[in-house]
């Protein structure tokens, strides 16, 4: 089943930033759209769409190599 | 004899930009260094060293391919 979840991330601020988080996001396991809401100065809606429910921290793994911080999930 | 000029530049809002306008401002001919003061939320300052003084269309049309504005040179 697919499942989308919704997290929050602080730092984005162009669209450079929006590419850098899909692009790693995006290559978690299971991950098949990454669609984000860019606010460029507060916290920004990270969507993602996989074919299983992901485990918050690979989540918060990617976010942070990418050079942003996750601050939340929903 | 080497020249340095200032250019002034809006829209950047994070290193990613800074390395988009290096990169585009780096291929014009002539220019040997880019050095980029980064003011987030306001106008950022571009020091440009070439072998030979540029034209301002030159660096103004290799900031716009990268996406953002040149808005003034000293």
């Amino acid at each position: 089943p697919m499942s989308t979840q919704t997290f929050t991330v602080s730092g984005m601020t162009c669209h450079h930033c929006v590419n850098a988080v899909t692009e790693e996001v995006s290559v978690i396991d299971g991950v098949t759209s990454v669609e984000i809401e860019l606010v460029p100065e507060g916290i920004s809606t990270v969507n993602v769409t996989s074919d299983h429910p992901l485990d918050v921290e690979s989540v918060r793994s990617a976010v942070d190599e990418a050079g942003y911080e996750l601050t939340g999930s929903a």
